[in-house]
């Protein structure tokens, strides 16, 4: 199989899982993990907050912090493409009651004006403007990075209305990576935040996630209520610990692979349009007179090649450690035979 | 005072209340008051449903179809304007745990392909697209009336795809009125729609929702949920039975009233613009330069003059039973004693 | 008939209905009701509040208490008889997501032992104890009253504990009028409380909610989003305010009437036992030997006289001011000719 | 430390660990980890069920099957020590929006006639009776075992009333290795049951939720909403399978030692009773004139010993792989300390 399916489908290395061999654990409920504490502290220093917590999953990352900012019948404002509205199951609805506002971006990335006339002004009888989330980086976009700067602005402008602000970091290494600036630089201005270890840093299970030391202590409801708190987690935070000194600078790989794919699917006669690539995400879309991408992606898979469609006619290929050139090369001639 | 500010506003009239001093009442949670009978069976024939229920408002009309068609979790795809999102206090995820697809629609009023397009193909981790709505007239665009057939043709794109369609009808009536096309056809294709009585119609507090005989029996449920279970009100719906008999043909006095004060406020300095009118409400754009449109209320507020501020720079000013061309008169020169 | 069902069964006299004729009505939702404010200053007043909320029922008025004192996840200790419980279709879960500690009380008067016993300790996986709710009379106990050092005892335990209190006052001012105690004397220690007008007092329809003013102003929020917030409910708060001023010391002659019937019933065959009578209801088992209560209750029915069962042997008799001693011939009667 | 608190507690040991590096895994959303599918397969086939479901905790295993089986506002029957009711935080009425019913059943077994008295018939205002839920074993009540006779009984009654059934079987597997009789057995009559590895089983983390084929796919539905869904659980799940073929049988020796502890514990001056014991819990009431639970538990574990303090005079000891009888002995030497 040549999987470009999503970052999600890592599977742990030999090494990742001796990391696990040892790990001292304990019960993270009672805040007995060493590994899991250690975990938390690491990503809280990261990301320039005061503390963390380690959950199954960036679903549960998202939702507990809705849960924690808002009160039923609040509005969330997001980009109409985000993660938390499609792909998340009604979960912010049906979880903890709120409404959102999407707001339509260019490349999943807002303006402060657009923040601005998403807030809705104080009323009898309209839903209260609550939390803006962010993404970074920008799935459905393409992997698209924010500029910090812009980042900061809209949080601040969302700060200065009186809303929390939230980052959903899923992807916020690779754009760590590809820039150069902090993690805690993007997450400024952001009352939480969270990163993903099952993605490209390629760990089978988990995510943490960052804020206040009132926030996580407020999140700890949510994480027991919902089922999220576990006991012996150090066996899945030893590989996240593994994952943060071993696969983070290897993302540039990733990107460069990327790049390198955007080139070449570029000349395949089914693409009408690659998007600009900035980490380890290639969108393209296929000429509308042609294959559906639903179809394009069942006959790849045929093939051995995994893409997945992300509208009518446009494909996303995702790179990580378990692709290289060879898959890539399988990927652009099976494409081309498509044609 | 000259009350533009809404047509809930209207105060029942003499013989409106006579109609309820002999009016024969019960209990209606034993479906024993013989009034609210009637007026449901009146009510359900004009919209051509099988079955109706009396409520003690518009939102609780709106929530419970809402309730009755979707799941926690599902999607509710209407325009980004609908009474249902902007003014009901988040109540359609904090009651019923829904999520919403909110369409930009011009004027109000989605196209068959924004419908389609806003459906989303069932997936393992999507909100499952559950429920159209539509509003008749359209309030934040004026009180624009939709075309039948466009207004059926939505509902026929939502239902292939396997939706639920529910109407809000609340000044349904106004549209009836101006254009002749029986309630009935309006809500073709439609699972339940509901008729408000405390609007134009003049009535005290009501409203009246529709649909087929097993909606109305599950929307029982939530009716005495969430506390819309009363007992005699008979001494309300006699007097929505007084309004169907006595003040529905008269909302074209409304109708013209905007007329009139469209054509008179354009020549009011402050105003840029002013929208098309159809039926008893005129939105008015002042200029940018100018006056804000919550300032421009609350100055026409200490004179006397109430109207309400819908968006920075835009004033919404409606007509009902309440008002008359000396109220316009007094409407027209406050507002150029503004300039 | 013979309606002895319930007080929710009465109709409104010729006398109240004219009281609507002239009543003065307006906008609830901007307090711009005359009738509905004057209504709302008597109830506080009377109930020791600063302020108070006209709702369309009395299952509003219990489950917008728990919205406002309670955050999802909450537990709300009350009786396992409480009407909040068995009677409210789910709502508090439903509404709210608060779970309930029921207690098993004597004549649904809990004690004091037995509230302290109710409340958790503080933990971090246990629901968090939130509100204490009584009921005043008991309904299921047949109306008993509830000694005014008890009713505030309890109180002082659930808010020493750090816990809200609620008093259901469905039926408060039957007590009051039994023992002479004023209703502000039992709402002591009470953080909010309400009254219905349509049950003895004879009204069509409607409660009153009252608390602290921060208490009123959080609750419109969900009288707005419940669908609860009505307009000109002056229609109907003026004929509370006439039955504030005759429809309460005749509460007398209900009382009168149910030890009437309790004396009277003692000697029907089928009767084993007849609970002690302190208001307006009547509790008799049957003899488990016989018909079961809701047999009894059908057949009663078909001979014109209403009552209701409340357990496998046990009927519950209501009077109210459209019953009278004729009407207590009749049910005596036909109660005997089942024998 | 001598760690009686729960056998929660158990640290993975090296053999587990390792039964971890080799193990086969991939993406669970896609149902593509070959260590989960058989896992599961094995739990479903063990509890007589046709699917099943991995899960990070047993509380995600309750509110999933609730979540499943009721609609909100619908009501759960269970006992009121039941872990679903007390340890949840509040998740059933949060989570679901489901009221409970709690009976008060001699060491946590209710009879088939108590089951029958608290469901209640249909009618138009009461909470719908939907779910039972049974503990097998009795956590409060000692890890007490249900005879498999009664436990179908319930169900059976439940099933005939239209309720659906559920089984919480955290350590199911203990009344298994006690009494002989097969998990299937003590399932049968259930629509949904669920295991736990991270107890006596001695796995870190997770637990197996089985039920129809119909079931587990409704399920996936609360799975990724809440966030439960995760990637390559063959990590966690092939340490489950190591545990199925390991750690199963000798649980016996946890049932041993509790043994051991209540003869001797019995003779402890502080100790007023012991409970029968079954499995791997020891209840333990001390004298009321002396030291409370919670203080005895502080002094405890001053020493190195950790035990429950679950009710004001009662103390949990459980027993699990990472105690044994030395352990015991500085419990007993400590215990005797306290006089």
């Amino acid at each position: 199989m040549h999987d470009f399916y999503s970052d999600t489908q890592t599977r742990p290395s030999r090494a990742m899982r001796e990391a696990m061999l040892e790990a001292p654990v304990g019960d993270e409920r009672h805040l007995d993990d060493p590994s899991t504490n250690e975990l938390c502290a690491r990503v809280s220093k990261m990301l320039g907050m005061e503390a963390a917590m380690f959950l199954p999953s960036g679903t549960m990352c998202n939702q507990i912090a809705i849960a924690v900012h808002c009160d039923p019948g609040d509005e969330v404002i997001c980009t109409r493409d985000s993660h938390i509205l499609f792909a998340e199951s009604g979960a912010s609805a049906a979880l903890s009651g709120v409404m959102h506002q999407p707001i339509d971006a260019v490349r999943g990335m807002m303006t402060p004006d657009q923040v601005a006339a998403a807030i809705r002004p104080r009323s009898s009888h309209a839903p209260r403007s609550r939390l803006l989330c962010t993404e970074q980086t920008v799935n459905l976009a393409g992997g698209a990075i924010w500029p910090a700067e812009q980042l900061k602005t809209v949080a601040k402008v969302a700060r200065e209305h009186g809303l929390a602000t939230h980052l959903d970091g899923a992807r916020l290494l690779n754009a760590v990576v590809a820039t150069g600036i902090p993690a805690s630089v993007y997450a400024q201005g952001y009352d939480s935040a969270w990163i993903a270890f099952s993605k490209g840093l390629g760990c089978p299970v988990g995510s943490v996630l960052a804020g206040s030391q009132d926030f996580i202590d407020r999140a700890w409801l949510f994480k027991r209520r919902w089922g999220g708190a576990m006991r012996q987690t150090g066996v899945l935070t030893s590989m996240c610990l593994y994952a943060l000194d071993h696969n983070v600078d290897r993302l540039v790989e990733d990107h460069d692979l990327t790049k390198v794919i955007a080139r070449r699917v570029a000349d395949v006669p089914i693409v009408e349009h690659v998007h600009p690539v900035e980490t380890n995400i290639v969108l393209v879309d296929l000429r509308k007179s042609g294959l559906a991408a639903r179809e394009c992606m069942s006959k790849l898979k045929q093939e051995g090649v995994t893409v997945t469609a992300v509208g009518k006619h446009r494909l996303r290929i995702v790179t990580h450690m378990d692709v290289n050139t060879a898959d890539a090369d399988a990927l652009i001639q099976e494409m081309l035979k498509l044609c």
